[in-house]
């Protein structure tokens, strides 16, 4: 989407790829909202470094990165016996799975990569072949996400109040977004409406990229305390709430996404409102037979414990004068500790539907549509 | 409650009165828990100050500093004039309600001492009055707290998980507090359990008052983000909700308290676990008719737009020097702003109980019992 840099407004991808260098191109996630970058990573194991790192996250986006990061192992390899290579491959698929074990994006993005791979019959060709691959994924997961926002855009109305979680923008994915892709699409429709972000503690994604996406793109919003949701439902004021997914079970319409999604879901059934997922096809996991089987990634404890933030006050320097990265602070009491889990699961009965790039489906329709939600014979 | 400061434990109040210097002393609630420092005010303006600037906060916290700065207005009147006193008394009342809107406490301890007074002849007879009704609403303030935790130990069992919002600890009141009294009692009877506590962004009084607390008086504890706990709950793994409340309507049985609240309570109600508010009688509004009715204060948006911690990395000074008091980061995007309600209301078909001093009834019994529950002339 579009960045606004010194008054100069220019269009950014969140992950590219560098043919020349060898290189993944990332925004530098972490340095929003306070500073816009872009880093490259010049090997396999320092994109995985950075998905695991949290320097790019979002399913589409970790994906694509986790695609080109396949593409990019493969095109280091050194030599021509394609037994030796496909070790390697093996280990380079290994190590960026292990960067984010709850997704299934990535996986799903480096078996794409890999099947046509295996059309090559050198290990050049292959080299070439991961690579275009992985660039059909990354330019796949845009066109997907402005399916998204051409169908989501049918639920959002003038005048309406919406709510979203964490961020499932542009930033989570190549381009565009999933949760925000009905929210771009309707603006550029001409549609007035309001977004309530959920801060999204405890990294803070809502307030710090979703809010910053939604400024960039001038989309009317507040940040809002996640504990503040319910109250603004009881008081008529959220109309819409759209959400975004790291995995959404095929078989059952259970939806994993970002800890307190299921919080929100619970209040809306409560209060009536529709809550609907936007996913990319690749985040549907068509394997998995119960949402208690998805991996619960817990994370450290810090996260709970401080937030990162950066100074306001000239008195203090609690921004890095090196890298310009928020810094850390510690909120909560020393001597205590934090149980964080990263993310829950909400099951169908709470989810009005879900937004897929081929429609909006009741979430226990998937399984019976999976020939056209592109399931693949796993 | 007990402090260990530098290997020495001693018991404090949280509010009490130095006759002496005509001073409320407070804990300075905004230092904690990186520091533990009493400070004086000297006089009514500053103590109103001190509960609008939450240096001190909590339901019979602020009740009880209201009720010491009424009489420490009254007795810095100089004169024998009971018709200027009474005028000059009036003032002092207003300035202290103004300071919070939201909470009923205040108003009710003032009119305690007021009504206390009034049976004085001169000036002198009803300055001593105010005081020594200040000073029974502080130690009634402690009784109740007490007889809150003799109740409420009776619904916590060994090996149980408990989870608690915001802080309604000792700090909220003079001492022991309401929704933490059962812990205290039952810890006291032996009982071992693990207490989950919110974070309750935006202030973070959970994660750093109630996690403060609860790590002086070594009970088993995790802090936890506002959003993890519909995921825990959905896991099993909480067995007992206990919240305090800043203002509980004896007629409909709705309980105002820290925005939050009203979601834990729609979440425990979806996977059948009790959820009990602890109060003490002076909290309990018995005019008005509906929750709709109870002003909503709306707070600053920066609480939301970031954090008050203290830097842990020595690179960065992110504390004052002078006063030791946590920094503010910011946290959000800068160009975009926030909503913030202070509180939220939740309906009696949520809440299994309420804790009483008197013991513990459904919410919609409050007015039926409303003779034993000190139900004043109003």
């Amino acid at each position: 989407m579009n960045v606004t840099l010194r008054g100069r407004t220019a269009h950014f991808r969140t992950v590219t790829f560098d043919a020349g260098r060898n290189a993944v191109l990332l925004v530098e996630q972490r340095l929003l909202p306070h500073d816009f970058k872009i880093v490259a990573t010049p090997d396999f194991r320092q994109t995985a470094q950075a998905i695991r790192d949290m320097v790019v996250r979002g399913a589409g986006a970790i994906g694509a990165t986790a695609a080109y990061g396949l593409a990019q192992g493969a095109r280091a390899f050194n030599g021509r016996d394609l037994k030796n290579f496909l070790r390697h491959v093996e280990r380079v698929f290994q190590t960026l799975q292990a960067a984010r074990p709850t997704a299934v994006d990535p996986v799903n993005a480096m078996n794409r990569v890999r099947t046509a791979m295996s059309a090559g019959q050198t290990v050049e060709e292959q080299q070439a072949l991961a690579l275009a691959a992985a660039e059909e994924f990354a330019n796949e997961d845009v066109r997907h996400c402005e399916d998204i926002g051409r169908h989501g855009a049918t639920l959002v109305r003038n005048g309406m109040n919406l709510l979203t979680h964490c961020n499932a923008g542009w930033l989570a994915f190549v381009d565009v977004g999933s949760a925000t892709a009905p929210m771009y699409a309707a603006q550029a429709q001409g549609k007035r409406f309001h977004v309530y972000c959920d801060e999204t503690r405890p990294r803070s994604q809502g307030a710090t990229l979703t809010a910053w996406e939604l400024a960039q793109q001038k989309i009317s919003h507040q940040i809002i305390a996640d504990s503040a949701a319910g109250h603004l439902m009881q008081r008529g004021n959220v109309d819409l709430v759209i959400v975004g997914s790291d995995r959404t079970l095929g078989r059952t319409g259970e939806v994993a996404n970002k800890i307190g999604t299921y919080t929100k879901a619970v209040l809306a059934k409560r209060h009536g409102i529709p809550f609907y997922v936007a996913i990319p096809l690749s985040t549907i996991d068509w394997n998995l037979k119960s949402g208690f089987d998805i991996p619960i990634e817990e994370r450290h404890e810090s996260e709970v414990l401080g937030a990162w933030g950066a100074g306001m006050n000239p008195k203090f320097r609690v921004r890095s004068r090196k890298s310009g990265r928020p810094s850390y602070v510690r909120v909560a009491n020393p001597t205590s500790g934090a149980f964080n889990p990263g993310f829950d699961v909400t099951p169908p009965d709470l989810i009005t539907g879900i937004i897929t790039p081929a429609g909006i489906f009741k979430p226990r329709e998937l399984w019976a549509r999976r020939w056209e939600l592109g399931r693949g014979p796993g």
